[in-house]
């Protein structure tokens, strides 16, 4: 099948693309001399984690409870589930281990931490716990000097079930640079945050083997990551418009896209309306406050080049999608009700996660796999 | 299984609070003496169409062809595809109708009106089609004076394989509206706009047995729809803060809520993590713009009361939502992890799309049954 036959809207991962950055980010970890455990909450796709894994220690990040299952059906068995844990959540992740995967888990709660041991222990298993340090991001985690950070180690060290695996952190604030030196900052304070905490557990005498930190652009432009032992970035597989803008890749990098079909043309406000909708492309707005906003995507020809005008879908219901020429640019009269188009996310993670499965090109128009993914809780 | 017990997040469906909002619709449309053809693009479930099609006609309208297809395996014949067509879809319709149910399309193109009757023939199908009318929306349909109204119905009506089935508007524009009497005007204006178009085409000869008008605001405030025959609202089964922002419905008549466990606390800036982030809320952001924001969603207590103070989701990334109170509220030390929220949508058919089913309740903490919905295209 080629895209100019498959339903749309429908979800296109070029290959090439995906390799170029799997490949380019091996090689940033094996020159930080880091372990990479890439992030799958962006790919959710078993044949995705087979490429990206190549090379490095086969260890995985997820980020639910649904995404450990699938990828311990598909052989992965050295897990990170990098989302707090609550305590009625471990009598799930028991069942899965029993079947002879490893899922570490997060906290940075004392009453967590304080509690899990005896859990485990009832449910008759036993746990890897990180604790979550917080670098400036103010989602989740403890501040590196915190006096629970030590209390919670002790915890997690003391429990009979449990061992205490060491520190991860997530600067999800580096999505707010805006140039790669600002970028390079909250790397450097992320990786010496971290260092810093497992520092201060080493000094209670506890054991911190692992240093976790994340997020796509730190990963792309840190400097150095002494002391880190792993990092987890995600999106970089894909990349995405957001991305591009704040200079994690070029839109060349962009490896998925969503093909969409023209269903009506208003030439006289120079609009056309696509089967992508807000449904198909999310309602994702990371571009907002980026350099260019390209409202829910940015329109590009069937070859992901740059053969029409600046196009953005401007406007979006559940399943119309409202392509237009940004404010200012000169006058377009709309794309011909029944031709196709490709549109960049806005946010990888969030335009894929409405789709089922992906269909994979290789440079160009040929579908030449499906690739299923793993959605939900 | 109660609530307390069931994963997080899962999205929660008070059928209590469902019946109340059919039973309210159904007599709006008894009242207005119009058919209902409830749009199922919010619920997506055979269970609810069921419910909200009692007592009328038994048509629906679908979103998406693959809720088409749903719908058609649960028995329903009659549909209204209420999104513009594009050519490359009939080969799907054809094989649909095959089956023997009939799907009503949508279109505002003159060339696809001019082209629908060939491929028609050439897929030994017979369509009915409705022209789309655009009453001050701006997404799609021609202006009830157009001059390409009459030639779409000229072309529609002169093919053998096609009959011309009327016209049909969506008046998206009363989301825009935050009083009711603005709602009133809108409403009047998609009727006497719709009534027009019809009257345009029947005046030239057309047929046009069915003039149909759409949303849940004008639904629910119209006082008049003189000249209408069917009205298509769809989120109204399930309502949302949005709507109840704009006055279509109370907070206590919001049918469906995201079930979610709290992860992390953080006292110091008042903040509570919960399980339901950006993919469990959506990243829709409807209230933006209303008196009340409330960001990613409205957190209530396990029973929908209001024991808690006033709590939105102020911030989320992928499988985190940041919960606190609004800005300028006393000061809030944040929900004690392992404790359970439940969290009302911005806008509920982007919330329950993340979903593959609901937890269905009956004002209680009991789940009564599990009703799968049908995602995707």
């Amino acid at each position: 099948m080629k895209l100019s036959q498959i339903e749309t809207p429908a979800l296109i991962l070029d290959r090439r693309r995906l390799e170029a950055n799997l490949a380019r980010m091996s090689e940033r970890a094996r020159a930080l001399e880091v372990d990479l455990r890439p992030h799958m909450k962006t790919a959710k796709s078993a044949e995705v984690a087979r490429l990206a894994t190549a090379g490095h220690s086969g260890g995985i990040t997820v980020s639910t409870l649904k995404e450990a299952e699938y990828f311990a059906e598909h052989g992965y068995t050295d897990m990170v589930y990098a989302v707090g844990i609550s305590l009625d959540k471990l009598a799930r992740v028991a069942a899965l281990q029993s079947q002879g995967a490893r899922l570490a888990l997060l906290t940075d709660d004392v009453e967590v931490a304080g509690r899990i041991g005896e859990r485990a222990a009832a449910l008759g298993t036993h746990l890897e716990v990180l604790i979550e340090v917080d670098i400036g991001d103010g989602r989740a985690g403890l501040a590196p000097d915190s006096e629970d950070l030590v209390e919670i180690g002790r915890a997690l060290d003391g429990a009979a079930n449990v061992t205490l695996r060491g520190v991860l952190s997530h600067a999800g604030h580096s999505y707010g640079c805006r140039r790669v030196a600002e970028v390079e900052a909250v790397a450097e304070a992320e990786r010496a945050g971290a260092v810093r905490a497992a520092e201060r557990l080493r000094a209670a005498g506890l054991p911190c083997p692992v240093v976790s930190v994340g997020s796509t652009p730190t990963a792309v432009h840190a400097r150095d990551l002494a002391g880190v032992t792993e990092m987890r970035p995600g999106v970089y597989m894909f990349n995405d418009v957001f991305q591009a803008e704040i200079e994690s890749c070029a839109h060349s990098d962009i490896a998925i896209s969503v093909l969409a079909t023209v269903t009506s043309r208003h030439r006289g406000r120079g609009e056309s309306v696509i089967d992508a909708g807000g449904l198909a492309l999310s309602k994702d707005r990371s571009t907002a406050e980026a350099p260019r906003d390209v409202g829910y995507g940015l329109v590009v020809d069937m070859a992901c080049g740059d053969s029409l005008p600046e196009l953005h879908v401007v406007r979006v219901s559940q399943e119309h999608g409202i392509v237009a020429a940004p404010a200012g640019e000169p006058g377009f009269a709309g794309l011909a009700p029944g031709s196709r188009v490709r549109v960049l996310p806005n946010h990888a993670c969030f335009t894929a996660a409405a789709y089922e499965r992906y269909h994979v090109v290789e440079g160009g128009d040929q579908v030449v796999a499906e690739w299923p993914r793993v959605n939900g809780w």
